[in-house]
Formats: structure tokens, sequence, C-alpha cells
């Protein structure tokens, strides 16, 4: 029989840990308590915080910071009580064997608690495994992320369509079509829409070769465009993350072969998908269509050419979480896990292509939470 | 003399990591290895970062991750190598005799590493103690994070202005006017000019005496409107953070009154402050200048009336660093340091008051890095 689970202890803010986020599912800015008791979770917040925690019902308990400070104060007269003498405090109260904190817990408070006698063990992994499967709700605002990210792309190909080609400039309105105003025009339209897109990637040419260069200047004709666009939706945290790879002007025949093979292995992989899989396998799978299409990974002195990054990463309330899809791991994707898809081949010269679409585990195959046409070539 | 310091280790990515970003200056979404030596910096990047980060040129050196997890391999060759035997490989290879780590440092990487004979000490404080203290080029960043800030209180004052009364309503362009339509226009204008307003709250009437509270629904005429801005700037990183308090339609006697002291306060505290005054003094100015207008500070089970957070906070790639103005701690205000000045009041039934700028400590006195009018009543 397993030993029975230590409950879980956290101490961050919800901006930065995204297990705070899932476990206390209400946004606090500044680092605090939250723990488990049986099956009950409580937290403890300051006065600025403790009326607006309490409203939002998603915790069992809410304690007064203040109140819990002035008890640990008792229990250890001689240190100023911070947040190792408050946990301490209420372990004893609430008697707490001991707690189970995250890999990522701050280390300084960790090893306070151990002296002060608290019994802490580290996750080994995920402090709240049950985060890699989605519920219906968590697929539904996950594919909500996706909606947005589609409205991105929609944003993007009027922009495209609109511009005109003058020389190596495509003008719109009247201006020069920069990575900044193509840009601005897809987070908009997103913002809009409730959702918030920090770091959209719309790089041409060459910077897309970069494959995580969020993209600057002008974008040229008869250059790939990839648009990368991972947007948070503001009312549940979850994120979309959806990537197309597009031209405006006419493709040549190497941009098209480039293209044509990116999304077969996009096909391949996305086909492969299914419970009990192992995520190197997919992984494999993209690397090899792209041997056998003649295209080459290569590592020189000052970056990489070819297909050189993880095929999919988990997504949920983080842009990358568990489970990954990378030739460095084997990992099996198992039943509800929700993962992107997104191969990728990246030659200087010739430019780069992506895309990148969402899909949910399932046992009959991978079921598809996100959706956009992948037309790519605007005239 | 002071015993030399360790060179530091960071382990962490720069969109949650501050000390990241201040050390890295480059953006990074996955975590990574950054670390000094002497006075060189250097970075383990994969394939898929190394390039960008290389480009960047803030590091004195960028290593391969894949080398480094070859060579990590051979000199552990049990595990599979990860994080820990890779800086356990680098610091022999450099000779480095420990590592200073932060407070947030992860645990399981701060334990892993200790088994694998690597000395670290945590900071016990700041990582960067000199984060503290802003450079002239910080200063303008903070300052041009407030100019995005007070573009959001012009387009809050234009709508408010544009609105019309209709009864309990504020009836703006053919639509009841609400917390999210105000927070969208403000937030839409701030990205148009470079910055992300990720949490604006526009709160009005009782929600408004939650501090933290966003906002939603209808916003009332004749209510105290709380709108708070800290945007970020996307080039930089540095942030604003400038409150003022509206009114749409006619104030009260109490409201008036309440805004006045609140003003007051926030005068009483600008004036205070110089290098080597203590926060705790500044915030009990404040406090003093409430009790003496009779504004009672109460906690019940429920939340807490008056005024009930600090009296400020630092301000630079965090919303909030040190050091702080508050009732709590005892912490000398140092020349260079950049704080927030925002004392508030609230009640229930009359609303909430919070009145914000931000400077920059000076032996002088406080240098104001934010500047926008205090008109709040709009007809």
């Amino acid at each position: 029989m397993a030993r029975p689970q230590l409950p879980p202890l956290l101490y961050a803010d919800t901006a930065t840990s995204t297990d705070q986020l899932y476990f206390s599912r209400v946004s606090v800015h500044d680092p605090f308590i939250a723990f488990g008791v049986g099956r009950k979770r409580i937290t403890v917040q300051s006065a600025l915080e403790f009326g607006r925690v309490k409203k939002a019902r998603t915790f069992d308990a809410v304690l007064p910071l203040e109140d819990w400070r002035a008890k640990a104060a008792k229990r250890f007269p001689r240190s100023k009580p911070g947040p190792a003498e408050i946990i301490a405090t209420l372990a004893r109260a609430y008697r707490i064997a001991g707690f189970r904190v995250a890999d990522d817990f701050p280390v300084a408070l960790f090893l306070k608690l151990r002296k002060l006698g608290v019994r802490l063990e580290t996750a080994n992994g995920a402090l709240f495994p049950e985060r890699e499967f989605k519920t219906p709700a968590e697929a539904a605002a996950i594919r909500e992320g996706n909606r947005l990210s589609s409205i991105g792309f929609t944003v993007c190909e009027q922009v495209l369509r609109a511009s005109r080609i003058r020389g190596r400039n495509l003008i719109y309105q009247g201006q020069p079509l920069t990575s900044e105003r193509l840009r601005h025009a897809i987070d908009s339209a997103i913002m809009a829409a409730g959702g918030r897109a920090d770091d959209t990637i719309v790089a041409g040419g060459d910077q897309a070769c970069d494959p995580h260069e969020r993209g600057s200047g002008p974008l040229r004709p008869n250059e790939l465009i990839i648009a990368d666009i991972f947007p948070r939706v503001v009312a549940t945290g979850y994120f979309g993350d959806m990537t197309r790879t597009y031209l405006k002007g006419r493709a040549s025949e190497a941009q098209r072969r480039l293209c044509t093979t990116v999304r077969a292995a996009h096909q391949a992989a996305l086909d492969a998908i299914r419970a009990d899989i192992d995520g190197r396998a997919v992984h494999q799978l993209v690397v090899d269509t792209f041997t056998a299409a003649g295209y080459e990974t290569k590592h020189g002195k000052n970056g990489s050419v070819g297909f050189f990054h993880g095929t999919g990463h988990g997504l949920g309330l983080a842009v990358h979480e568990m489970p990954r899809l990378s030739g460095l791991v084997s990992m099996k994707l198992k039943a509800g896990a929700v993962v992107t898809v997104e191969p990728g081949l990246y030659y200087p010269g010739l430019g780069g292509c992506r895309v990148e679409d969402v899909v949910q585990v399932t046992a009959q195959g991978a079921k598809l939470l996100s959706c956009h046409s992948y037309d790519w070539e605007i005239r």
C-alpha cells in the first residue's frame, strides 16, 4: 500500500506560481501561505487581501495573517515572526505531521521550517500530478485560449491581405508593415476578446530561424512569416498556443516544399498521438519525416539549423508544463493530457516554418482543441 | 574585512524571476542556468534559445546546453543528467568554490546540488541588493512606465467625461459603462504606447473597498472609482504604478472630505521622504493624518475598514520589491531607492479613495517619477 501523502504547503503568489493558482483559484499578487488539511484547503491572507479572497469562496477557510502573526510571535518570542514561524504555528494548531512542497519551493523558507521542526518532503516531480489531466472544464478553457489565437491569425491574414507590395516593403495603411504593427493588431484583437497575449511572435525571414525571436522591423514580401500566438484567457488563467506560418507574395518552390514538409510532419504527429504512446516516439516520427524529405539538422557555433526543438509540451495554466514530446525524455502520453504539436524547420536564407495545434490525448487518438485554416500563401 | 561573496547562481526563467531578468537582460521563457565567475556572467542555453541569447550580447559567454549535458553525463554516468549535474560539472570546470543563491531558489535543485558536493549559500535577503538602487537609466524606464499609467488616466477621464448619467447608470457610446469596458479602453491605449497592463484596477463603490479587487459590472454615478494602473514597459521590463480616484457626477461632502484627507496624507508622505528616513516613520505620518482627521481603522471578521495596507513599496522590474513603507517593518529609505506612495481609505457605503505616485529617494527629498493631475470630480 502506498504511504499516505503529506498535505501540500505553498508559499508563492499566483502570478508567478501556477501551482498556487491551481490550488487557490483566485489571483493574489504577493506570496501567501496556502495548505491542505484532509480534504480542506486553507489560506492565510493579510487585511489587504482578506475580504476579496474570502468572497471568492475558493478556500474552505481564510485565516487573518495578522492574528496568526500574533500567535507566532507568542510561540517564537525571540524572532520576528515571518512565514516560517507562522507556518510552524499553523502546523501545530492543525496537528499536521508534515507537508509536501513543490520542487521549486523557496529554499530559504524550506531550511527555516526544517530548523523549526516542521517535517517537509519535496514532491520530486509535480506537486499536483493531477494537473496533467485536464477536466472537461479545463479543456474548454484551453479551447477558449485557442479561439483567441485563431482570432489573432484572422487579424494577421486580414492585415497581410490588405497590405500592398512595394519593392521590398509591405505597405499597410500607408506605412511599412512591421512585426511590431502586426503584433499590435493581433494582441489588441485578443485583448478585446478577453485575453492577454504577452509575447506573440511575428517574425519574418531569417529572424524566424530563432524559434523564440519575437520579431522586429519591416516584414518583407515573399518571405516566410511565423506567427506564434499563445494568449492567456483572463477569466480562467488557461492558455491557448497555436502557430501558423504565412507568406505575402509568391512562394518559391523551396519555401513551398518546406511548408508542405512541416505540415506533413505535423499531421503525422497528430495521427500518431493516442493514450500510452511515448512522447519521444511521436517526436521521432517528426524527425524521420524531416530526414526522409532531406532536411538535415545541424548544430553550429552560432546556432542550429533544421529541427532543433521539441515536438510539443503540455499546456494549461502554464504555457509549458507536463508532459513533453521531445527526443530528450521518454514520457508516455496519458489520456486526458493536453499537448501542443509543433514541428518546425529553420534555415537562414530560406526562412522558418512552424505549424502548431493543441490536442487532448484520448484512448482513441488526439482530439483537437484548436482549429484554424492552414492556408498560408497570401497574394 | 568582509568575506568575499560567492558568485551568484540562478536557475529560473525571466518571466517569473525578476532576479533572472535583472541578471540576464534577455527574455527566456523556460528555466535556464546563469552564473557569475569573477566579473563575468555566463549562461547555458538550449539550441532553441542559443542563437537569440547570443545575439542579445548581454552575457559574456553563452554555452550550449547540449554540450554540457554530454559532459555531465560523462562525469555522472549513473544518473540522467539534469540541471544539478550540469551545474556541478560547470562549477568544477570553472573552478568555482561555491555559489550564492536567492532565497527563492528551487529547493529540490538546491538539495541535489548539495548532495553532489556543490557549496551553496542562500542570500538571506536580496540576491542582488543593488537592485534597490536605481541607475538613471532604470529611473527613466520607471518614469516611462508611469507615463503609460498617465496615458491610462487620460483615457479614463475622457471616457468618464463623455459618459452620460441616466439614473443609476453611466452611458458611454450607447451602452452602460462597466469596469470591464473602462479597463479595456485604458489597457488598449497602454498597449498601443508600448506597455502591458495586466491587472488594472477599475473598481467603483464598495468594490473599491477591497484594495486589490479589479472591479466588475456597471460603474455608478456619484460613486468613487479607484483606477490603479501598473503597466510594464515591454522594451525594458520596468513597471510604472500610479493610482487616481475619480467620481462622475456630484460628490457628497463625506466623499470630498475622504479624498481631501487621502491627498493630504499623500502629500505629507511625499514631503517627508528623503534619504535615511525610516519607511515606518513615513507610514506613521499617514496613519497620524488619518487619525487626526477622525478616520478609524478597524479589523472585522469579514474584512477591514479604514487604512489597512502599507504606504508604499519599491518598484522596478517587479511591481512589489524592496524597500517597504509599512507599519510592520523598520526599513531606512536609502538614496536611489524608488518607491510608491499610496495612502488610501476604504469604508463600505462611502467608498474607497487611493492616490499613488512614484518617487526616487534623494538626500534632498523625494523626486517624483510620476506626474498626473489630481482632479477627480468629473461632471
